[in-house]
């Protein structure tokens, strides 16, 4: 891992999985993989003439390969050094050109390749059958996300552990904040004018700041976890980030994206908990969501997190809901219900977590929050977890959900088993079958179902299945899953289906299973 | 009741509810109460001369008090008789001027004078604090939902029986269709070119048909039962009513509203299951109930019915969400996710039927009937009746659903118990308290709560208030509700509340209450 006490720019050899980056006089024409990570640096005015550079200079530059013109936003990265940062949609050469206000920087130019993509690079997550999520290349992504709000603003060892943790994790998506929630290291993102909570001048970043930041993105980057960037918040009212006015949330939202969006693994999430931000208005959401929508020119998802009033993701900058709430996930029908009304993917961000606290947002045992990943499942929604546990039992503040670091709750092993049940079955995903009818079914009609139990311990189950997509004859394996042991158990033979009445299908010779009188427990039928 | 056979222009004086009808060339000025229905009949072109009146003939009238000005739209009532019906809404001295472009109809003028509302005029139902519904004078109103789907193209005496049945019930919103979806009369919504099920012009309604239709929204208004007009089904696919064009659905929308608008307690369905009606696109049904936004001079409620689909309930022209998804109402948690959803009221219209059909739509028990309403209740949301049953068991075509006439169920005194309860609890409605934290209570914070229990049969109920609006020392009196014997039986003595946790008041003296170990009890708290 990097060390945190390096602060240049970040080179593009430290990057293994990123294309080369490229430079503004360039006499070879740099290559990077289509949706890569290309980085051209460019010199121009400094602070030093009295000027700010993050509101004087203008920068931008359109890319182009002759049939798509995306235009990029640059910044400022402190030190006369300004950057841009693109990640090619497509193949094949590509031209850009800047235009700036500052001579120095306007009218510059270069070409880039855009070679295959090869490893690790399926590009971009994206929206595929309207409920669910692939990669640009088409390989499926089952999101099983976690949240460590301020991982990114602790010390580098503390964040080499979270990225350790990670790595053997079943997570691939993390919810982090650009601004801490918690204690965190002493560097500010604002240039300070005083020593008050408020004494820091919205108008220029501090590009170290923001460095190490990308740094943390960048680590997520390389061991394939989607970094999903979580703007504002209302947790650090002190310093008030979350507080300034429209022009410099703008200002934000644009710096944001010119530094982060050219990363094919960012989502970009407008806030956590919006609703609590008492200084922003319905009409300020929509704005910023709208904003990115307009200005990212890598268009990667947009969402926006409530606490207790649901945001309208029927509005066209949403690309999924990003829902809290601690009750739609105690059945696959509560948790439908917001699929079927936006009718676009739901991920329940946030579900009451695994741990030990007081509150009662963060004392979920093990069972509850792996249950809630069931439920949210075979509703054809998507869950995250995370944790409230710590060491010397100090707090959420200490804890995974506050700073990243290990996992110490029951519930991660079980989503790892979860997570390959998944990849096991249909890609995109699982859809609910015959919804509003209590059947507690996902799957794919005729091919795959999954029926799910929860905190019901049943003796036995009938294996009806709903006549949609079946018309007799079908064979299907059964297992049963047991999703807390991480077993599964075939059952012997197959069921091959009949028509049983208006409703379902059924094998007449077999009609009911057996099952382990124990909670947790799923049944999965695969068409053979 | 009206004989069916008598088809001549119904006469102000059959109306004991409804305001005197003016006439154009009244010498006095006629009176209307405000809210009530005001009639003017004007002489015009016929089809004699070989015109359509129906479409060559526009006629319209422009009423004002001096501050509002209302465009009602007038409507060829046959025989060469036009009319133009209003409801005005405020008090005072209304002027009346049409434009048409028939001479005979235009520039034609008059002056009504609106007067104070008396006895069971408290105005047409407007959507109050969100989520509820009350009369325009601040009456409550508590939605007790039934549906009579072509109730009004029966006999007359088959529609005088359920009238009379609606008189004695709880039932104060009755759903039912401009065009019949079971056996019905004969006699035909549009003139009729030949003996083919779609041998009719779309060009040409059949006033005789829709002044028996007026009839049944007339008996409703005598008796206080709102009337909730759906325009499109998709049943009769033979004759393919729904299946018009987009020119001949806007004559339709335009006739209905004419036609039927001035009556204070209608409401337009633009459709039942709309989503099954294949030759009509989202876009088709925006513009209906645009159309019915922007051309409704009385602003009636508007809504439209799904079976699988949820219609995007956010739209603007949407004032309240008329939801069918039968297993919605099995918790309040999932009834109301709606609710936080698009922040309007929600009717649960249909949530399956009591009944003892095969089909599995038609099939509750009284018991679970009742509790889909109970559960609702405490969501914060509202819920709709119907029944299959039919005396013969001849199926769900000659059942309450389809044609009206008596109840057979066990439900009805059931909701009829429930809405004394909502009667006597607070106005204008129940909201969730602590809303996704599993509480399963409805109420009004610091003032009144309701706990249902549903299907559970506890022995006892830890009295525990959320904290929201409570300080400590507040008196409860609190009773044990059973809701399918209809009995209220008050625990002895107050509670007077504690704090007892980081959530939660109660009575240390007294933290739980015995209940009977029934189903289907709710316990009540109400404050001294």
């Amino acid at each position: 891992m990097p060390d945190i006490s390096r602060r240049g720019v970040v080179a593009a050899a430290t990057l293994p999985l990123l294309a080369t980056a490229g430079a503004a006089q360039a006499q070879t024409t740099p290559t990077t993989e289509r949706w890569g990570f290309h980085e051209i640096t460019l010199k121009g005015p400094t602070e030093s003439d009295g000027s700010n550079p993050f509101i004087d200079v203008s920068l931008k530059a359109d890319f182009t390969d002759g049939k798509t013109v995306l235009t990029v936003p640059g910044f400022y990265d402190g030190d006369g050094t300004y950057k841009l940062r693109f990640s090619p949609p497509a193949e094949g050469h590509w031209r850009w050109l800047t235009k700036s206000n500052a001579s120095a920087l306007n009218a510059q130019s270069g070409t880039l390749t855009a070679t295959a993509p090869t490893g690790k690079n399926h590009g971009p997550i994206e929206v595929v059958e309207g409920y669910h999520f692939a990669y640009a290349d088409g390989t499926p992504y089952r999101q099983i996300g976690t949240t460590c709000y301020a991982w990114a603003q602790q010390s580098d060892a503390l964040c080499a552990q979270t990225i350790e943790t990670l790595k053997t994790s079943p997570y691939n998506k993390l919810r982090m904040c650009v601004f801490p929630n918690v204690g965190h290291e002493p560097i500010h993102p604002f240039v300070q004018t005083g020593t008050g909570d408020r004494d820091w001048d919205a108008t220029r970043f501090n590009p170290e700041y923001f460095r190490i930041f990308d740094r943390r993105v960048q680590a997520l980057y390389e061991i394939g976890v989607e970094a999903d960037v979580i703007i504002f918040q209302p947790y650090d009212k002190k310093r008030g980030f979350s507080d300034m006015t429209r022009t410099q949330d703008e200002r934000l939202v644009r710096y944001l994206i010119a530094r982060l969006s050219a990363y094919r693994h960012v989502w970009w999430s407008a806030a956590n908990e919006y609703d609590l931000i008492e200084t922003k208005s319905m009409d300020d959401w929509d704005h910023i969501l709208r904003l990115i929508q307009n200005e990212d020119p890598h268009q990667r998802l947009r969402s926006i997190h409530n606490i207790k009033r649901l945001y309208n993701n029927h509005k066209p900058w949403i690309t999924h809901a990003s829902v809290q709430n601690g009750s739609a996930i105690l059945d696959d029908r509560t948790a439908e219900t917001y699929r079927s009304v936006w009718e676009k993917p739901v991920i329940f961000d946030e579900v009451c977590y695994e741990g030990n606290i007081d509150a009662r947002w963060g004392n979920l045992t093990g069972e509850q929050m792996v249950g809630a990943f069931w439920q949210g499942l075979i509703a054809g929604t998507y869950v995250g977890h995370s944790e409230t546990y710590t060491p010397g039992n100090t707090g959420p503040d200490s804890s995974w959900l506050g700073k990243g670091g290990k996992l110490l709750g029951t519930s991660t092993p079980r989503l790892a088993f979860l997570k390959q049940i998944m990849e096991d079955g249909p890609a995109p995903g699982i859809n609910p079958i015959d919804k509003w009818w209590e059947r507690h079914l996902g799957g794919v009609e005729g091919q795959y179902y999954l029926r799910y139990f929860g905190t019901d311990a049943p003796a036995e189950w009938e294996v009806n299945v709903p006549k949609n997509g079946i018309t007799g004859g079908e064979q299907f394996r059964v297992d049963i899953i047991d999703t807390w042991n991480m077993t599964i158990t075939p059952v012997e033979g197959v069921f091959t289906l009949a028509k049983k009445d208006n409703y379902d299908f059924h094998d007449p010779k077999r009609p009911k299973i057996k099952l382990p009188k124990k909670k947790y427990i799923a049944v999965r039928l695969t068409r053979t």
